[in-house]
This record gives C-alpha cells, sequence and structure tokens, in this order.
C-alpha cells in the first residue's frame, strides 16, 4: 500500500528490461515520476511507434521501418561479400568499425539444439539460397566465439563451401591495444598459431 | 543508416533513465525488438498510465493516485509521529523495516540554496502547519547524513524545537552485520560518541 498500483505497475514494466533488478527498476521508475515526466513520456512514445514501425528486413534479417531496409538497397556497398552475423547489434558493432562496405545476413541467433533452435530456426535455408546469388564470392561468418557460436560457424561453413564460395571466419588474436601480459593464454596461443608474417 | 529511426528514438529515450548509457540503452532496446516486444508494450502502457494517474499526496508529498495516499488515510498508524524523509523511495525504505508505524512526510528534495532550492521549495511552511497540528508529538528528521541532508535536518530541527516538539534524528552506527574491521572511521568514530549501556 506504500506505493500506488500505477507506480508498481512501472517497476515491474522496467524490471523486464536486461539488466534491471528490482532495485534498479524502483529507482527508475520514482525518478522518472518525479524528475522527469518528459522522458517518462519519450520512452512510452518510442516504444509504441517503434513497435508499430520496426519488423526485420527481408532480405537480411536486420531491423528495417521498409520492407526491405537501407543497407540492402544502398548501391554503394559490396553485393560480393555477406557478413553473416547473430544479431542485428553486430551489424552496428561492424558498421562502427568502417571496415567492411558488403551486404549482411542477420541469423537472429546462433544453433542451439538444446533450446530448440536449429539450422530452420536461423534461417539457414534462406543464407543458402541468398549466398547461391551469381554476385556472391565470400561470405565472412562473424558469429560469435563461443561454443554455440563457433559451432554455428562450423555448420554455415559445411553448407557454404560446397557452392564454391569463399568462407572466412574473423581473425582471433591480440586486442588492439593489448599487453601480451595481460592477455588471456587461449588468446594468446591462438595469436600464436595464427601468426602473420611481418611485412 | 544503420538503425532505423524509430529504434533509435528508443535508444535516446531509454538513455534519460538513470543509470543507463548509450551502450546500455542500445542494449536494452535491441533487446526489446528482438526478444520481448511484450515487456515494450507493458513498460510503455505502464508509464502512460502512471503519467496519467500518480501525483503526489496532498498531505505528505508522498506518490499516490488519489488527492490523499492511503497511509495518510489509514486509521492503524500513529498520527502523534510524523517522519520528515527527502524522498519517496526513503518512505519505501522505512516501510520495508517495519519499524515505523507513524505518518510521513517527504520532503521532495533538501535544502541547497546553490541550486535555488530553499525552505519554500522542499515545503516547509506546509511541514510547520502539520506538525503544529495537536495530535503531534515528535517528529523524526530521517533526510540523509550528507551534507546537504544534514544542514537540512538542522534547519528543520530548529523550526520545529520552539514548537515544543520531540525533534530526533536516526541514530548513526555500525551497520547490521558490520565488522569493526571494515566500517569506515567516521561511522566508527560516530558510533563510539553515540555508545549505548549494555542491557
Amino acid at each position: 500500500m506504500k506505493t500506488p498500483q500505477a507506480l508498481e505497475s512501472v517497476i515491474d514494466a522496467l524490471k523486464k528490461l536486461p539488466g534491471v533488478g528490482p532495485k534498479a527498476a524502483q529507482r527508475m521508475a520514482f525518478h522518472l515520476m518525479q524528475h522527469d515526466k518528459g522522458a517518462a513520456q519519450d520512452i512510452a512514445e518510442a516504444l509504441i511507434n517503434a513497435l508499430s514501425r520496426v519488423r526485420h528486413c527481408e532480405r537480411c534479417n536486420n531491423f528495417s521501418e521498409q520492407p526491405v531496409c537501407d543497407l540492402c538497397q544502398s548501391s554503394n556497398r559490396d553485393e560480393s561479400v555477406i557478413c553473416v552475423v547473430e544479431m542485428p547489434s553486430d551489424v552496428q558493432s561492424i558498421e562502427q568499425t568502417q571496415s567492411f562496405k558488403g551486404h549482411y545476413f542477420v541469423l537472429l541467433g546462433r544453433l542451439s539444439p538444446l533450446d530448440g533452435v536449429g539450422p530452420k530456426e536461423i534461417g539457414l535455408d534462406r543464407l543458402i539460397t541468398r549466398a547461391s546469388e551469381d554476385v556472391v564470392k565470400e561470405v565472412i561468418v562473424a558469429t560469435n566465439f563461443t561454443n554455440e557460436g563457433e559451432a554455428t560457424a562450423h555448420y554455415i561453413s559445411e553448407k557454404l563451401i560446397p557452392l564454391g564460395l569463399n568462407v572466412t571466419r574473423l581473425s582471433r588474436g591480440v586486442p588492439a591495444g593489448g599487453e601480451i601480459e595481460y592477455v588471456d593464454i587461449g588468446t594468446l596461443a591462438q595469436s600464436i598459431i595464427e601468426r602473420k608474417s611481418a611485412d
């Protein structure tokens, strides 16, 4: 009875955000109602707007407001390379590097048989269809370097290599600015195995 | 162009939540749109509902859906004690202790002359009017033990003591479960000065 029901509902709803527990949700709700009703309004409106407008691109699965996203429609991108990622946020990260000018395919997940996520769920048929287009020469499989991500990459590679495609994977190694002393052993081992000639 | 405008607006709006930076806001927005559209709907609806229904209690300033809150209307609470706190969240915390059965007055802030927050802004006149009611015998000044909270407590005490009220402040000392070794020096000093007879 200390907190009005309407406020309690806000707290309950905010708890559904990733990384937000009961205490943080309460702090957010109280903050919005006491100090920033404008922000509360903005959040509500932005969510409602996004719910009605954001969908997945028919071609690459990335978020889009049109049936086919800007990136897939762009004439400035290299159609011969497709970068396969798990999540829309991965597209975001790779775009920020400005090191890739090809197209994407977002799996919206990774193979995880125990959770019932098989090749169908990650749209592998659609990926194969796209990768079979004549213009495509290379597929960069940029799934995460986790166990599931690696297994997914392996599975995808096995399906795509027979199509005569150049299937690649992101390099692993010491991160930019990394000090040898503090790099974990697995990464260091990888960077020794995959060492490059110093030219 | 990588993120649709509608999604970008969600990220911008979520950044206004306390403790949420650009990266967390992006993660939340992507999560909602990809995995939990129901939660997005719930949050939007809860906020809109709360914005239209939650107000401040006319008597204690706490959040309420009615002009006077449940707590102020309750006949089970001791009207002779008023606990003065800075924020509605403080009421929440004190209620959780189940150690206080009196009434509250929420300042909705603390004295902070540099920010233009004076006695008027924290509703001191209303507090004095309420504390002047015959039934009131004690006022517990439970502002924070920060510099501003202490200054506010001092100021309030000076106004209330002349009214013949018993004005008290929460005790300070070693926290429950606290180990002497790890308690900060200021707290330990306080707990020595305010030591109690072991009975």
